[in-house]
């Protein structure tokens, strides 16, 4: 499954950590790319750094509106996955979503325009209480890809971790400088 | 099964609305309480604000320190379950987690104390590439539980969500004020 993320409705400072955890978990749960706007652009260079070390090809894409991104999406064929507590209970929909082959996920800060309910394929309820848009996309990325997501290889970078039960095992493949 | 979560490590203001987003996991994943220390009084009146909209009783504990609570908890024959990227996979692991019947998860900021990795029972990677505490929380929850955390009813709130194909659907008890 092909999957991208698009960040909307943060507030510059305020957002900055947790617009970049979502990216974190795009990236770690196998999505290809981020697209956000008002975005500080160190979030661009942190997630950078995270490539270089721990490998892969995510990228961030700027954006300038939201609106002609998700137009243009679906033409090319995505399905919009929007992120809501109002929405669809993940339990009920999830069979569904993971037939799609492509997708883009919406991720909302507090307040998202009301039109996003509209041009979305699914509005999707991560349980109807209130928690956080990272965990949320967490959960939908870890369901949709049943798991599959943690046993990807992400090569070309410096480290690698070895699992361990109970201690730190990283393969260098640069000594640190 | 009964879940407490055990916050450690952060600090304070850089990490408050990083640890405010793990508490509200750990309320709408369905654990019965968090514990924190050297955190922001202003969390727990967070917490309560949104179970008196939403409901439930999930507790935040302020304690002193993390290691006499380990030790009692492990007493009472709660397992320690320590989540970090270094750990055993998600993947391999969750079928005896689940078998458990009592989980203290600790929640770790960027810095650990090193005995962290001795006193747990188990140290999970939910998948070993870095992403964020309140991602890796909410799978571990979600794993553990297998999504039954969302059919849980949170009584006693002021509002209620019913999911909705797009829009927002809120039972409220209480007009607003």
């Amino acid at each position: 499954m092909e999957i991208e993320v698009l960040r909307i409705g943060q507030r510059i400072v305020r957002d900055d950590r947790v617009t970049t955890h979502v990216a974190l978990v795009a990236r770690s749960f196998g999505a290809q790319k981020i697209m956000m706007n008002e975005v500080n652009p160190e979030i661009k260079e942190t997630i950078q750094k995270i490539n270089d070390t721990w490998g892969g090809k995510f990228s961030v894409e700027f954006i300038d509106s939201w609106k002609p991104v998700i137009k243009k999406k679906k033409q090319e064929g995505y399905k919009i996955v929007h992120l809501t507590m109002y929405g669809e209970n993940i339990n009920q929909i999830q069979s569904k979503i993971k037939k799609e082959e492509k997708l883009v996920i919406v991720v909302g800060a507090e307040k998202v325009p009301r039109e996003i309910y509209e041009f979305a394929d699914y509005n999707v309820a991560i349980g109807n209480q209130p928690h956080s848009e990272i965990s949320g996309l967490a959960i939908l990325m870890d369901r949709i890809q049943e798991g599959s997501q943690f046993n990807k290889v992400f090569s070309g970078g410096k480290r690698t971790i070895i699992p361990s039960k109970n201690g730190k095992n990283v393969v260098m493949k640069e000594t640190r400088d």
